[in-house]
């Protein structure tokens, strides 16, 4: 059976004309579509509240003003330019290896990219999320697949992008909305598509990745798989507020009914804490909420019942479930038994549950640390006065994580110039990038060096007068700042 | 039959110990290097022409000074600090989606990299090359598979370069040379490498790129492989300057006896050229050359047989061959027989033989290149009358290839900030990095983000104080470069 194939027929010609756009013009499609989906809020938001159960306010509101939010950055990130990394170097007779040839570099796009919503956010990582903000910036058409549990806000989705792109000018076919597993899966095996982006689970992301990279033309596959994302509390920090702590992991282990790649998957606290009847009381306060849909509750239940079957597992908070919607487990367990314990301690459990491992000191929660797969991020609670002990810690924190997070909670990743949401294998399958944050961007470009070629021939971020203003590096140095106010046209 | 395993035991050591040193102890090791491998040019450089049989000078001793040369430039990378992308954003509680927390980012090493040395670069692309130049300057422990070709050379640089690095206060196990296919596979599959770069053929990339990305937990591969290399002649370009272009072309497909990557494997003329005679005195005086090994020539030998026995494609100078010396053979066909020809005409032929493809007009010249394979370079021999004929032929050019040159040739591969030696698949695995130039160290980097630590136990990077003097992202601005000579320690 052939597959069907959903990937336009303009797709190319899309990527050649946005190829030839200048940032300060994709700047201006990001906005419209910014706009467009601001304005469409009354409308999307019941929508995809309907469709993902997740509530409105602030859940839903909020993830869709962080979603035009972004667009936006990213149209500051265009007028800035610096993500071209443009760079000048001029001929030099006296270059110690060797004469050198005037030689300039810049990125340009990569070509068309097929993005794979997620499902956990509707907005932010779905059809205008931060894959599509990111793809669209570079200059590189998006055929988007939808995820089959908000399809129908997908579609409305797509279609105001669509249209918003269309009004401010963006060449046709430059962005398209694709449904179904079958189309997704042909969609990546299309010579058309240079790259795909990707947000989900280990096993899904794996199968995709081994297509793309099975390819006779194998592309860069940028999959933000799974995290347990753990979260160490220093003996200081149990001692001077282990109440709010308590608190604070009750509430970011069920937010978005624990939805998030960024839950606390694992808490390592010191034996003794005595902190087990506050546990018990933030985390058994918390109301049951309804999953995203009937194979994520599944899925969950499954995980639930391997993770209570361990020895020396002990459950803390077993919380009920009614249909689809479930209040937070809590489970808890020691650093040895942990070490035994195998795949179902170490995994994600992609729902509202979290494991609390005791340790007897440093040595063992090293041990334990170290013998963790990589995630998304990892979380110190401290004390400043523990400094020393803290930073016997970072080299394991910093090998696990693309993020650290000190006294805080790693749910809620800000979109900002210095954001990292990546990490290696099997945090993604790229440890090199990032899916938030305006270095996202980077994934979709590739360098083109200009060997020689007259001042008229060149792409204006290479030409000598430097017209765009952007900062440059000029033989060697870094050029200042040309200043904020003098930007990429 | 379990495969020996040479990755040595203390590669984790070494890459956490690699991950404390500053920029500027790295700059220290390299530049030690780079003395050592001077020091003993008398010694290296008649091994390399016994193994390799590469005319000593200048092929060799320019090969090992371009060597050092580039050890000691990846020193001034680190000395400079901003390959580090150090970013601060401060917390802001006006953040438009909401209060931002302060969040720091820089890069890290990503961790043991093995590297599969080349055979027609035996110390530019081999033992000290640029992949083990870069992956030590990001603070990487390097594994080194040594190219079978010139073993004995690839030893004892590998002693000289352990030595140096030992002399230089570097970590144990930072460098370690390894022999063998089935070491190298093993080393490719071991769960401590986090990297692998590689520059070969096609055939032996990919294979080694299809077990990369199988591991269990697959990581990066960076496989510089094949390139043809198209170089357009234009219409003024031939009537301007028939005679030079046609002696440029000789001396470029032969350098090396036609061993480089970057070698003009495709020639674009108008037809009518009239240059047939001029190109045959130019190629046909170019003496036999002997090439690399038995291997490299049976497989050249074969190639040659399969353009020969394409419909269409004459021969314009058969080169004679003894044993493993060949002289440059030149074949021609058109733009039409091109189309037609299969991938015998559009592969590259490792060693001294080009193809001439005439061209009716600019349509069919567009033609047949958006019909071409991706590479590393294209090259344009143009007038700058003919910037609009030449404007046209550019988005086809850029699609092609990483580097783009204007009158000069595409072997001879500088140095430098702006470099780029890369592109789409097939010219490398990773389209959007390079494997020559500065930009080759951020392979082997991955950014950590650390949000909300007291400035005391944030990296040197990232303190409030910049006590490095690093050109860094502050709150998006880029800050003005400090100046080069207050770099990093």
């Amino acid at each position: 059976m052939r597959l069907r194939n959903s990937v336009p027929e303009n797709v190319v010609a899309a990527a050649r004309n946005a190829a030839g756009s200048t940032p300060a013009e994709r700047a201006g499609w990001l906005s419209a579509v910014a706009d467009a989906l601001d304005a469409a809020a009354d409308e999307l938001v019941p929508l995809a509240h309907e469709e993902t159960h997740l509530p409105v306010a602030p859940r839903l509101t909020g993830e869709l003003a962080r979603t035009t939010f972004q667009l936006r950055l990213f149209g500051e990130v265009l007028r800035d330019g610096g993500f071209l990394g443009a760079t000048v170097d001029h001929a030099d007779p006296g270059w110690p290896m060797g004469a050198r040839p005037d030689l300039r570099r810049v990125l340009v796009p990569l070509g068309p990219v097929l993005v794979f919503a997620a499902s956990n956010f509707p907005f932010a990582f779905s059809v205008a999320g931060g894959d599509t903000a990111s793809a669209l910036a570079a200059g590189c058409p998006v055929v988007l697949k939808a995820h089959p549990g908000h399809e129908g806000l997908s579609t409305r989705t797509g279609e105001i992008v669509t249209a918003a792109l269309a009004a401010a000018g963006a060449p046709d076919g430059l962005f398209s909305v694709i449904h179904g597993v079958e189309e997704g899966v042909a969609a990546l095996k299309d010579p058309r598509i240079s790259a795909a982006a990707f947000t989900g689970s280990v096993p899904g992301g794996r199968a995709l990745f081994d297509i793309a990279v099975s390819r006779p033309v194998p592309i860069p596959f940028y999959g933000e798989l799974g995290s347990v994302n753990p979260v160490v509390v220093t003996p200081g920090a149990v001692a001077a507020r282990g109440e709010a702590v308590a608190a604070g992991y009750a509430g970011s282990l069920s937010l978005g009914a624990g939805q998030f790649c960024t839950k606390p998957g694992l808490l390592f606290l010191p034996e003794g804490h005595g902190l087990d009847d506050v546990l018990h009381t933030a985390v058994g306060a918390i109301a049951r909420q309804r999953l995203l849909n009937d194979r994520i509750a599944s899925g969950f239940t499954q995980k639930l019942a391997e993770l209570r079957s361990v020895p020396g597992v002990e459950v803390l908070v077993d919380g009920d479930q009614q249909d689809f919607a479930f209040a937070p487990s809590l489970f808890t367990t020691t650093a040895e038994e942990f070490l035994a314990g195998g795949s179902a301690v170490r995994e994600e459990h992609f729902g509202p549950a979290s494991l609390i491992v005791t340790y007897p000191g440093q040595a063992a929660l090293i041990e334990v640390l170290d013998s963790l797969e990589a995630g998304l991020t990892a979380t110190v609670h401290g004390e400043t006065g523990e400094a020393a002990y803290v930073r016997s810690l970072l080299p394991s924190l910093t090998r696990l994580a693309g993020r650290l997070l000190w006294n805080d909670w790693p749910t809620g990743v800000t979109v900002s110039w210095a954001q990292q949401h990546g990490g290696p294998y099997p945090a993604t399958t790229a440890p090199t990038t990032t899916s938030v944050g305006t270095a996202a961007i980077e994934r979709f470009l590739r360098p083109i060096a200009w060997q020689g070629f007259p001042d008229a021939l060149l792409p204006e971020p290479l030409q000598e007068a430097n017209p765009w203003h952007l900062p440059r590096r000029v033989d060697g140095l870094s050029q200042a700042d040309p200043g904020r106010h003098r930007r990429c046209p």
